[in-house]
């Protein structure tokens, strides 16, 4: 007997309601019964991400919704900034140069967060900068950009949009997009959002809506125009993935009944018990600044070999957690704290963290870091 | 109390136990457990496909493998010629339109197949064409284009690809990927797969994965060779939707116990059912020719308001089927035969419709219909 835990940062757990709604025999999605959950989902989305703004939605993974946030904006040979901290700022080079977009890299440290003035330099220096791209949270760092201070300085130039990959970071802390001025914003389903992959979502701004008209890169499935159209007869413009759908919109109603606030507040409790463990074992966390509330990255202690952590926590334990990624890889491991998670799955692979770094030879007070964790959990 | 029928060309329904395995809690993609269950899939898909060429997965409705095959394969200026006979014949021409690609289309009438020697005609006298795009069965109106006979003219154009749509027609009937030497195929999850909309099936011949290294569109998302690498490590490019690749392992395995040469031969049967039962009660099909076995379009007998059957069938006995799409609105029904379908799924819907049309004053010999479709039904 083996019990299946799963701790990466995305996918992450799926509530047995929303899997129990998933598993409804399908509907035809021209259907009023249809059209009435999709509208409901958009308006619990829009919650979410705190917006007036249109969103969209996308069958595609998160990267689909990133790429249609470069190819309906921008025009070949267009200059943007793109912030490298990360796998996944990489992929925002990447996407960019795919396209032929002009891109200015911010290369990060990792482990570490953008230093908002460095974007603000590049913006004062030089009018020709379409686009700021970054995530919210770099998941392959366990690090969070300041998209507050971000946005604020992008907000005051009229020809540079502002562009948020926010898959690992909306539904865990506030980024709430219309007051900080963000005009594209993407995330996915299977983060906080409490979904199994195949889903991205995209909200655009009025400001990003203009960026459209001029933009010349080709696009069709992630045409996000075309999506914005066919929202406002009830339908995608494409056949919808229905029973994702029909999952959505459920684990969004459990959002809403819980309150983003207080969202956002146990993500903070979890992850903050989470540091709190994993530096009372002696352990470091790889963030040097800004350690996300989604996933704590955590430094692999010297003499141990990282892959036979989380090796042994899946073989013997059933227990899944994140290794590094590129050039964090053997070097780190990752606990997301993300959606569907409560106090007692914390103080769990807390506790198997230990008892494998124990077998791995790393003197460790057992209980210890379970110990630090739990304090956050009283009262 | 009110039971739920399914009769449209897509979504169409989902086997209990394909729900099932698709509501089993979420895995984390980078394990050993996903990369058995993805390598399944893949090689049940090569059976279905009746191929030794790659097959690709992508999370997205099957419009995004369309868009796949134009960029991936093709270059900004290149010539290609689209078999417009219906709303998804328009579609690889907005697709192709889109990428800058040089189309010659072929209009077919509404209700009739491409004749084959019109394509044969085009590629003798003009040696530029890069690509055929056709579909194995035009959905909009239920006709069958003859892809073996066009197969077998490209093949024979070295620097040509056959490429096919056959997202209404892949598990229905015989579509022998290499044996007609179709160098690219297309289909989607939420018709003969039976599982619900998400993913879209791309497989790439040799020939095309030449063309691919000469294709200069810009591709990211939806980049073939990316996610061809990636399964070798037997892992796709990006976060997969795992619960539906978990359902299609399962879907597949159900196909292939009955074996493609019985799931062919039954489709057949109720298709063949469906259009006896239709004509029997004084209704014409919509199909001048080549009527797809995957869905039977029927033309709305003179005076009756076509709009009324779909609402009555729904509203008043919670059975979908389809209507007419863009020029064919309200003047044709459609009846989808696919996937996780049988006999007397369609003396139901036979009934129904005879029901229907007999309360809005078609003079209908009650019975008439499920008697000519039994027939089918007995040895």
């Amino acid at each position: 007997m083996e019990k299946y835990y799963l701790f990466s940062p995305g996918p992450t757990p799926v509530p047995p309601n929303v899997l129990r709604e998933m598993s409804r025999p399908i509907i035809h999605h021209r259907t009023p019964e249809f059209e009435e959950i999709l509208c409901q989902a958009i308006d619990d989305l829009k919650y979410v991400f705190q917006t007036q703004n249109d969103v969209i939605i996308f069958a595609s993974s998160g990267t689909g919704g990133m790429e249609a946030a470069v190819s309906n904006f921008l025009s070949k040979g267009d200059k943007a900034i793109s912030v490298r901290g990360g796998k996944f700022g990489e992929r925002w080079t990447e996407i960019c140069e795919n396209y032929g977009v002009d891109v200015e890299n911010i290369d990060v440290e990792w482990g570490e967060a953008v230093d908002p003035q460095i974007i603000a330099n590049i913006l004062k220096n030089n009018n020709r900068i379409k686009a700021v791209f970054t995530q919210a949270c770099e998941t392959s760092t366990g690090v969070a950009h300041d998209i507050k201070t971000i946005g604020e300085t992008v907000k005051s130039y009229p020809d540079t949009l502002m562009v948020v990959d926010a898959i690992t970071a909306l539904g865990v802390y506030d980024i709430p997009t219309d007051k900080w001025g963000l005009d594209v914003v993407i995330t996915g389903s299977q983060k906080a959002l409490m979904l199994p992959p195949g889903l991205a979502m995209v909200s655009v701004s009025k400001k990003a809506w203009e960026f459209y008209e001029k933009s010349d890169l080709p696009k069709f499935y992630f045409d996000l125009r075309k999506e914005r159209d066919s929202l406002k007869e009830k339908q995608s413009a494409y056949t919808p993935a229905v029973s994702m759908i029909m999952g959505l919109k459920e684990a969004l109603s459990d959002i809403k009944k819980e309150g983003l606030k207080k969202v956002f507040e146990r993500h903070e409790r979890l992850a903050r018990a989470t540091r709190a463990a994993m530096e009372a074992i002696g352990l470091e966390l790889f963030a040097k600044d800004n350690p996300s509330n989604s996933v704590t990255a955590v430094k692999v202690p010297d003499g141990i070999d990282g892959s036979s952590i989380t090796k042994i926590l899946s073989k013997d334990y059933g227990i899944t957690i994140a290794g590094g990624q590129s050039q964090a890889k053997g070097k780190i491991f990752r606990i997301s704290h993300m959606g569907y998670v409560d106090a007692f799955d914390i103080l769990m692979v807390v506790s198997a963290v230990e008892v494998v770094l124990k077998r791995l030879g790393y003197d460790v007070p057992l209980g210890k870091g379970v110990g630090a964790a739990q304090k956050f959990f009283i009262g």
